[in-house]
């Protein structure tokens, strides 16, 4: 089976185990609302990379950890789209999930998702039990406070913003998660896998800059132009677009040296390469047609 | 140590864990704020007695079950409170948290909370692997969809209300979740306690029906009589005061028998009794003086 479907799978097995007919309709709907249609699943992908780099010895675990991070994933998404943080229109291509049912039901939908995360792991700690405790404790380290992605929210309420902390908690860290569950998946050490998942989330940032600068709203499925909107810190407006791609060359080439050894390690720098280049959107690597530039 | 020790102890240490000076500082004080004043704290309460009723093997992974539990627990207070739902004044006899610091403060610490409490069962998971791995099982069974306090919030957002399903898993769910854990705890079987927990919650409810009718704000620390403000189903409505006091007691009967044979059956019988005699407001035992009734 290809990756991507191996997590479409696991993702909607997921769904299914959270929703029932003896259950509230609205909210069983929204689960499967909230995760779909699927786009790019970058960050179960490059769990799945790792664990199959690897040797992936216990597949069906590996797949449930993909499903979680990604299930914790859209949780996040659904609640920072919530109107007292971005009030987002859109998402997935689709009205957000607050405006396509109601508030209450988004954030419980998030609430959910969270919870089915860290249930979909210990329901498969049979395949490997040591690993399914190492992989919750990841997640949760790496999705709550301090270091997590909660944290990575709550710096945008503080009145003076450690940026570093910042970008690491709210992009890196579940990019870090998903190197080190992938590592876990198959039986290896987290700890070497960490600078390749903070590497890629530094690069997953500074793409996602010169899209929100170059691409339209129909090309992302989220508004376009929302940095400059809100007045963010964001690559593109501090090295230029010409700048950003250096930036993001750079930073993918030091990912793919940082891999640790291991046997699928060539296929593995293919990938990341790979999705890296369709991050970009093509116009930032033109040359540019302005006069006297 | 005392049971009441034993679980503030154990609440305090799982929240200084989720806060750290390079964390930002608002969502660190507010996880603090969300989880104090303890109050009973009856569901750890339950569950640290269940566990030492069964002997308490591993007291350190029963106290981190005890705090996780009451850290989910409030979680869903947190969120219950927000505007979209409640948007009740007051918790725990101050301002909502969403007050005392704001709307995207207050869905970030109910995240936090609910992944806080996974984070700690499986940190301490050393002390019996496999138990800690049935506890994060019940606990997120309890908690999310499709039957746990998610979804009974959820089923307030349903025009059509099934409201034996909403009051178990609205109240009853978190209830069984403490009875089955301290069993874990102790290393026995969930199944067997089950019913303990599914009467007591069902004795809670009822108990809270008849504390929003007859006791004030400041004695509830929160605003009284919102059941009949909403119109939200209850005991005392459907049965009056005496009716409802009855009823308690009948339901209370029943979950001292339901107790499993362990060696700490009589002392457990009583904990749950004298624990009882304090939900119902001594005014609904007293003698009407209405004249004519």
């Amino acid at each position: 089976m290809r990756i991507s479907e191996r997590i479409e799978t696991a993702i909607t097995h997921a769904i299914a185990g959270g929703q029932a007919s003896a259950a509230p309709a609205k909210l069983s709907a929204a689960l499967g609302y909230a995760v779909t249609p699927g786009g790019a699943r970058i960050r179960p992908t490059i769990l799945t990379s790792v664990a199959m780099a690897c040797g992936d010895p216990h597949p069906k675990l590996t797949d449930a950890a993909g499903a979680a991070l990604e299930l914790l994933h859209s949780a996040s998404l659904v609640h920072d789209d919530l109107p007292c943080f971005d009030d987002a229109e859109l998402r997935r291509g689709k009205p957000a999930l607050h405006r396509a049912f109601s508030e209450p039901i988004a954030v419980l939908t998030g609430d959910s998702l969270i919870i089915m995360a860290f249930q979909i792991l210990a329901r498969a700690a049979q395949h490997n039990p040591t690993a399914a405790i190492a992989l919750i404790d990841v997640l949760s380290t790496r999705s709550g406070m301090p270091y997590g992605i909660c944290a990575g929210q709550g710096w945008e309420s503080e009145e003076v913003i450690d940026l570093s902390a910042y970008h690491q908690s709210k992009t890196g860290a579940l990019f870090i998660a998903a190197t080190q569950m992938g590592a876990l998946c198959a039986g290896q050490d987290a700890e070497p896998w960490t600078e390749l998942g903070a590497r890629i989330g530094e690069a997953f940032q500074v793409a996602d800059d010169l899209r929100d600068a170059l691409c339209d709203e129909d090309t992302l499925g989220k508004p376009a132009g929302q940095d400059d909107l809100h007045g963010r810190p964001n690559a593109v407006a501090q090295l230029g677009v010409r700048g950003a791609v250096a930036r993001f060359d750079d930073i993918l080439a030091g990912a793919i040296s940082s891999i640790p050894a291991c046997p699928g390690e060539a296929a593995l720098a293919q990938m990341v390469r790979a999705y890296a280049d369709r991050l970009v959107p093509a116009i930032a690597r033109e040359k540019p047609t302005v006069p006297g530039e």
